[in-house]
């Protein structure tokens, strides 16, 4: 594992004791697939990253982040590995306001073994929902326990969290962005649904016209998920993984290979 | 300040690259009011974050907790202080399994300063809700940043922000528990509606009785605010604290000094 900790290389990271990403869950974080030492999807990273900073009034560097980006991957020393960038608000005074901060800036670069993505994960719906009007819902913020517990609920019969939202739409998984393929339509839900704006889930989309698919982002019931061709959740890592079973009933069967082979093919 | 980390007073925090504290806002804290050394509520405050602890899978090792509480207390230098206890869920490999979790704990001790305390705060409603099936809604979490945003918003025009929850009920601010008072009887959400179980809150209601008041723990409707005698916040180190004006309106002016009073009679 390498890790970078504001401007140096280090074994242990060093925070002030009121640093607000330990603190307060006060920062945000982007995970980016490895590929021989090649970010994957870089700059779209970066432009979520600076557009959940701007939105969350974080001061965000892009030249220092670049320049740890940089020294991180030239340490990289196996085919495939996840690099996981966090910049959080940094030290201020006991309380929420945001005056004076001064961003901390973490990278680490740690091995992806592909050997091990599951081929297919079983669902599980959580009692957790999804607020739309949370930040922690619309950004890759710190502040990841309502994921965590979903998790955690669902773990001895599932391998993920299907999450609802308030409103008992579809919404995401703990680690993903739910599709659902059925005749030449792929059905997800809409950016207002309470869902994590992914960037496996937009490359999808923006290729939906050269796979011969049509796109509804929208308000999706949790009874459609049952009722589709196929199921698949996306992230960065793990690209298009099959959803086997949705609270220990069976989903569609349909093979759906030409979606990870068009992410594949963004790669380069 | 006096800072302990893990077992030892330190000027900076020491974290693995991979506390899920700071990477994934994975654990629980106190804010402990302290007077000439002795904490306040103390015994309340461990039972909650034993609470939490249990209800998040969080290992909590009460004798190591006060041990350092224990150490931390013995550096008080202030009349009046503020201990900020916090424990995580430690290391663990990258991913949301809890699996072989080893918990960290830090505490902090800062002056605080009873003379800085307003008399009365502006409130502005947020358009951030409080979600009722969230952990980070009913346990003091790590993941803050619904609450720091929310701040964040109102901050040109009022002191703190109103959360309501996402079914438009309202449920507290962003550091606060709220109340009405009106004749006799005290209103104010209950523990269903997306709020932080407070100490001072818990305190309160404990001693409705000797006050000669009714408590009314239930839904809350926003226009009810307007309509009662007086409105306060009530929280570990402010106690109660008058709401003067909510979203520009002004809120009733009868005195609740009584309610103070008996919350410091609790100290001793």
């Amino acid at each position: 594992m390498t890790t970078w900790c504001n401007g140096h290389f280090a074994e242990q990271l060093m925070l002030a004791p009121n640093e607000r990403g330990l603190m307060l869950g006060d920062g945000i974080f982007e995970t980016i697939a490895v590929r021989h030492g090649k970010p994957i999807w870089l700059e779209d990273h970066l432009v979520r990253l600076e557009t959940s900073a701007a939105d969350l009034g974080l001061p965000c560097d892009m030249a220092t982040i670049r320049q740890g980006l940089e020294a991180v991957l030239q340490q990289s020393a196996a085919a495939a590995e996840v690099l996981r960038l966090t910049l959080t608000r940094g030290p201020t005074p006991r309380g929420l306001a945001v005056d004076g901060a001064n961003p901390s800036l973490f990278i680490t670069l740690n091995p992806f073994e592909l050997s091990k993505l599951p081929s297919s994960v079983r669902l599980a719906t959580s009692s957790i929902r999804r607020n739309p009007t949370s930040p922690a819902s619309n950004h890759k913020t710190l502040s990841y326990i309502d994921a965590i517990a979903a998790a955690r609920e669902v773990a001895t019969r599932a391998d993920d969290a299907l999450l609802l939202n308030t409103g008992g739409m579809v919404a995401c998984t703990t680690i993903a962005n739910i599709f659902a393929l059925k005749g030449n339509h792929l059905i997800t839900p809409s950016r207002d649904q309470g869902i994590l704006f992914g960037m496996a889930r937009a490359r999808l989309i923006a290729g939906v016209a050269q796979l011969s698919l049509v796109i509804e982002e929208r308000q999706m019931a949790p009874e459609e998920l049952y009722a589709a061709d196929a199921i698949f959740l996306t992230n960065s890592l793990r690209l298009a993984t099959r959803v086997a079973s949705l609270d220990g009933k069976s989903c569609g069967t349909r093979d759906f290979t030409f979606i990870n082979t068009y992410l594949e093919e963004t790669f380069t």
